[in-house]
């Protein structure tokens, strides 16, 4: 009975945990992220292209169902009604939102409109190692043209924002297709472009060939695969022979810049088909003319990308250099940024066909790749004056430092010295500096190089006569404090 | 029956709209709100504190509830159920995510730990004019001090803020008060700290003083009070003299750096609230050794802060020159940021205390009280190269002029040259470059100020002989266009 009423009384405490497929950053990761962000607006803005930012939440049958490997409706978005009962959802990509606020101030917009936008898209999915539930897109498009050269524009603009990180020629590349070429093969195989469903199931098939190989495809496109996990996902019932010439389109990949001959051969006399390859040649003929070589740029017959609403031309950005996966395995990087043209995607609202490109940046994966490659924010090295009885000097040279430069912060906690200097150990800082009462008194102060601390510490014997010439902690004038603590930091 | 068939095959589509209290933000604003986090960022980190990014969802008992103005229950945040039926909700601030990240991750963090975080948060409420239901917070938190130097660095880094977004000595004010002393003010009157849910009332009505006024705020501490729409507020049952006298410490106001005097006299014999007052002045004493005067940091017994969760000093930073409101009355600005600390967040997952303390910026208010100032971003100038049937060449200008550091977009539309005037007009671009077939033959080059041929075209009378000095447009050698470009931009 005691012990009831003991744990009757203990009062109810929510455990502090995240939702699943969600997560916390903190410090370098967010540095480095901005780093990525500010170098590709500085990118997308010489281009003369506009930031705009929409909200998170959207009307959910603004958002349309774009999304793919969504068999179940209502999957994949985050949705709830509002108080007067209308359903919102919290956007799933920014391409969607675009078109929503082009339709609703196409009369204003300048035309072509293009714009950049970057923020968090939401997917309500099984989370999975790698896989959250919300991330960061960076995103331009052109809305408004029909022009290959707005096409264009984007791939090379794409390939300079990858160099401005720090990428190599020849680290990625950006292949291009276009779907009106496939639709010429999926009209030669008996699928028109009017059963829309089976279509669907074919490009989301397609577009899983890295992950599933030719044969996990090849079930795909006739009556359907069961998974691993038991699930099962519906086919598109095309008969082995179809399934055969897709498979083997798809699989030309790299076709050279003598695509025009190989894919004309292909999509034979079906003359939606060879505009499509005259559009794709058109493309690349600029990008070759403003320098950026197959090295860079490439048209390549495995790019479908997954989502329903591309119409025309598809990109997608890839990694080449090797990395370690989660399995150990050395594997390509892979994509990293995907886009294409949708010219249907305003007329859901408007009923009007406006032509419109674009192409979506994923930051996390992006950012991923940058740091197994070294390519990160350099965080500018940290002070911190140590407490030791008068917080008004302490602050007062930590601001002393600030405005020389120096990234300064004053102990503003309660423990003791040593818990200080493992509190500075633990913050990674670079120095401290310590003003005990006998040095206040003297007019002196104590800088401690933590880094070069730890570097003697291991290495009493073999490095000391070289080490040995410079002291971890140096005793100078208050005076000198700024310009020894800046010599210091210039010496690390 | 003709009529009703064709409604019937009339496609359904959706209406572009936005939910109510979202909106749409373009170009200049974004460039002007990333300026100001910038700034701040840059601040806060020359401080030592260091970004964390948590989640925009959070488990809905992980943030609890302690939003101001909620009368009834789950209003004031957005819920959904996550499939496995546990509820989440959009985070309503950043605070109550801080104290799940400290009590997740308590064991490893550096103590104190001070973290700065920027992002959006959602209000579930009903929106207004100027009342958003997704919104910009910049906050810094101390957590793991209860030393007055905690409190006051934040202090004194919200005026350095300030002062470096370009605010000047006198256009701000940061007044603090303590919950220590206004808890001295209610034992007296007979509400002693048992009492939760009343004292809440009163702390959200004496919120309200300023927008409510004094008999308002009379009506919430006595019986309750119907507004203008008819909503009736519950009040806290004081009795008319308990009532006067909270609103006679309220309206004290101001106390200037004498306020141990006063203050001591009013708590009287009431050891917490002494304490309050002796750690208030510690806080104070701090900021004025490091230069910060009563122009900068006040006490001050009017700013109670309405959310629940506060335990001892309050703070909150308002911009103290005028602006014209929607009414079109001429009104200080008022507050842009509040805090305060809350010792007992953190406790409510663990069971332990762990003093905090904090200051959240309110972004978008900010940012309105900057651009009333004229205090906003410079935009770059665009350089829009029209395009003339080569498009190769003008994407090869385009990059010539970028590779210089100038802003410059090829035109991907397919209108024709009129048209393209009037878009580059509309998107402000500062100049066009014209290359027609005879321009191109000759190796020539034209470029038009548009911001001067529309002061030509607008002043041909009375300035004509000043301004024709300078040609609203110039043929040029090609291989000049990008010293050309920059010594007319630098001339605008």
């Amino acid at each position: 009975m005691a012990s009831d009423k003991k744990i009757a009384q203990k009062p109810v405490r929510p455990k502090a945990r995240l939702p699943r497929g969600f997560r916390d950053r903190f410090g370098p990761e967010i540095a480095a992220e901005r780093r990525l962000i500010e170098i590709i607006r500085g990118v997308y803005e010489s281009y003369g292209f506009e930031p705009l930012q929409t909200p998170t939440f959207e009307y959910t049958d603004a958002l349309g169902k774009f999304l793919p490997d969504v068999d179940r409706p209502n999957e994949g978005v985050f949705s709830l009604k509002d108080d007067d009962e209308q359903w919102m959802s919290l956007r799933y990509d920014l391409t969607a939102p675009l078109a929503r606020y082009v339709a609703e101030n196409f009369q204003n917009l300048p035309k072509p409109f293009r714009r950049y936008q970057t923020g968090l898209v939401y997917r309500n999915e099984k989370p999975g190692p790698g896989r959250f539930r919300e991330f960061t897109q960076f995103d331009a498009d052109t809305v408004g043209s029909n022009s290959p050269a707005a096409d264009a524009e984007l791939l090379m603009m794409v390939c300079d924002a990858l160099e401005a990180l720090g990428l190599k020629r020849g680290e990625y590349i950006v292949k291009i297709n276009s779907r009106g070429i496939l639709d010429g093969v999926l009209d030669a195989v008996g699928l028109p472009v009017e059963e829309r469903e089976r279509r669907g199931i074919v490009m989301r098939a397609i577009d899983k060939l890295d992950r599933l190989g030719v044969s996990g495809v090849r079930a795909l496109l006739g009556e359907g695969r069961k998974d691993e996990s038991g699930d099962y996902t519906k086919g598109a019932n095309l008969s082995e022979d179809a399934a055969a010439k897709i498979l083997r389109f798809l699989e030309i990949g790299a076709v050279g810049d003598d695509f025009q001959t190989v894919l004309r051969d292909i999509v034979g006399d079906n003359a939606k088909a060879a505009a499509a390859v005259d559009q794709l040649a058109s493309i690349v003929t600029l990008c070759r003319e403003n320098g950026y070589s197959a090295e860079q740029i490439a048209p390549d017959t495995s790019i479908i990308r997954g989502l329903d609403y591309y119409t025309g031309p598809v990109f997608e950005a890839q990694l080449t250099f090797p990395v370690t996966n989660e399995q150990g395995e050395t594997v390509v990087f892979g994509s990293v940024a995907g886009g294409g043209r949708y010219d249907d995607l305003v007329a859901r609202f408007t009923g009007q066909q406006v032509p419109a490109t674009g192409i979506s940046i994923g930051v996390s994966r992006l950012l991923a790749a940058l740091t197994a490659r070294g390519l990160t924010a350099d965080v500018a090295p940290l002070v911190i004056v140590l407490g030791m009885g008068d917080t008004v000097s302490s602050f007062r040279i930590a601001k002393e430092l600030r405005a020389a430069g120096v990234r300064a912060e004053a102990y503003v906690g309660t423990k003791k010295i040593p818990d200080q200097l493992k509190y500075a150990d633990k913050r990674g800082a670079a120095l401290v500096v310590m003003e005990g009462d006998d040095e206040r008194a003297a007019g002196n102060v104590t800088i401690k190089d933590l880094k070069l601390g730890a570097e003697l510490a291991k290495q009493v014997e073999s490095r000391a006569e070289y080490l040995g010439a410079r002291n971890a902690q140096v005793t100078i004038a208050r005076a000198d404090l700024v310009s020894e603590v800046k010599k210091i930091l210039e010496q690390n």
